[in-house]
């Protein structure tokens, strides 16, 4: 694994966070149908402008005119399967970041045989948990068969793990709460394409946007009583997040 | 119809909450565009696991693997009408149970006779109201039509009655605002398949699930300014519901 | 421009807010797939009834029996694209007012194509703001084309301006927090259509729409935190409103 990198905290992920807010980029999402209404509240929460459309013939201007490109692969019907590629290749096409998020590639072949092919296309950051990654990656250790291409890992899980040709952050925060509100983790996903857009190094941009993220959750966790009062306070929490608070509860492993 | 249940009450309800938050079972959606995320949401917040893609080529592998299958016919565009019979065969053959929820079969005579065909296949569960029956067997009276069938009816509206091969349910909980929120009902119907993940009499496993479902929505509405306010504390209530919550209001009429 | 509209005042609002409260008419929505559920909220809290199918078989019956349809142009697939015609032409036939939705024109040419042959079906009310309006009507004034035709106008932003054959009015209600929560603006619309339902005068339900819609948002963003807990305090907002607050934050321009 590449080395520790050396200057991630919290006031070098509340720098890119402040950079964001003042560039409110506007983030392309092609991501799953439970997950859209959400992940736009997420980004807007944050101060990103969402864009969501999944048509084929619109998405190429949609893309090519964004900041950063999101593509998630829940709901995975024939019009996203279309609007990918094309997504895809207007987003390279204008130098633009991409996230590929292969959600729930563990059950279904199908859609795992999809991700390798989107995986080829270079991807700044994976986003996927183990389950997925053991799909993707059957009997071999993810880091390894990553090591030496350009694309960026984020792990999530009870302990997240940004690694890419730029350095390695181990992280820990986040909330079990967050598991019981539907869509937090395709959310996560979009707030990494955000950063990326405010940033060129992909292990800092994505380990700014997990930390960010998921203290939020923590802040937000600590107010609410259940799942459902967590998704106010949660983007209430990222509407007011600050390196103050970032400060409080950073846990870099 | 058949005679009343002897022994439903408040701590019947309660067992059956119990083993499904132990046993956090998957319940495969196939539903309407609109519902999707709340129905996900309640789910989660209940203790359950929702999957929800409606992709034909998925939806197989998603179905087979779930512990039940509920198909809401809202919003029913060519994928879901591809989809639904292929998930339900897939749920058929690993022996899951299904509900059948015909969401405003009464304002669409296309969907109304896909509601039959669907009806032929013998969902565990199905979940309508009165205006939705009438149009599913007109100028018949739904239970004379389902008696000696294996189908379990749940009847919701003002009060809920729940009649199958192993007896019937009246109830009377739940309240008004419910129904200024969209996909209250059809969410309900998803809670009713989780509850048939760990209960093999569906009359129990239907009265449990639309008690439970029912007095959140009070504890909800009691707490409520509004019908924006009650889809947290619907959520929160779902996720905090206990025996002895439900034995205080539990209505069985 | 036509002249102001003389008798446009709280109790004007209020009255149409009333009769559409005891009408409870139902509006048939095509919009985008992120819009979808919040706007069924809005309209439920309002006191209208939602229906959202867009399945192109199904379209025509919901559309030619609600009491008014809103066309919103974001997330505009194939599905979309085949249904607008079917349940505009369906809505039509039976008289109802229908609400045009152009949504970010601005941003893909394939969909300001589509928009401008909307528009020549003379939409009741075109709802769209200063950059869509520029895309539709590249260097022409929307007002003087509009001019002489049947369609009203209702021009959002941080003011409003809706205009057409009854008069016009200018209106200075909203708050800026109600942009950082996704689909306000398209909520907006249903809103339109459903007060189009309870009155002839096209401008007048559109300005009422406009100023119950934006005042419930300022009632809510005087009580939120942030854009999280803006959701449910806005529906609350919209479910509580009546003559008493609309007239204490009413600013006609």
């Amino acid at each position: 694994m590449t080395a520790a990198l050396a200057d991630f905290d919290a006031a070098a992920a509340a720098d890119l966070l402040e950079r964001l807010r003042r560039k409110a980029p506007r983030v392309h999402c092609i991501t799953n149908a439970v997950a859209q209404h959400f992940t736009a509240n997420v980004l807007l929460a944050l101060g990103a402008v969402p864009s969501m459309t999944i048509a084929p013939e619109e998405v190429a201007s949609f893309a090519a005119g964004a900041d950063a490109l999101l593509v998630n692969l829940g709901t995975l019907d024939d019009t996203r399967l279309t609007a990918i590629p094309v997504a895809v290749k207007a987003a390279r096409a204008a130098g633009r970041p991409f996230v590929l998020d292969p959600v729930f590639v563990n059950r279904s072949p199908v859609r795992c045989s999809h991700a390798r092919e989107l995986l080829a296309l270079s991807p700044t950051v994976l986003r996927a948990n183990r389950d997925e990654l053991a799909a993707l990656f059957p009997g071999q250790e993810p880091l390894e068969v990553l090591a030496g291409t350009p694309v960026t890992l984020a792990m999530t899980g009870a302990e997240d793990l940004v690694a890419g040709p730029g350095g390695s952050v181990r992280l820990g925060n986040g909330h079990p709460l967050l598991a019981r509100v539907t869509a937090t983790g395709c959310a996560g996903g979009a707030v990494i394409a955000a950063f990326l857009s405010v940033c060129d190094d992909p292990v800092r941009a994505a380990a700014s946007a997990l930390t960010v993220f998921n203290i939020a959750g923590e802040i937000a966790a600590a107010r609410a009583r259940g799942p459902g009062s967590l998704v106010p306070e949660l983007l209430d929490a990222l509407y007011l997040i600050d390196e103050v608070r970032i400060a409080e509860r950073l846990k870099r492993l």
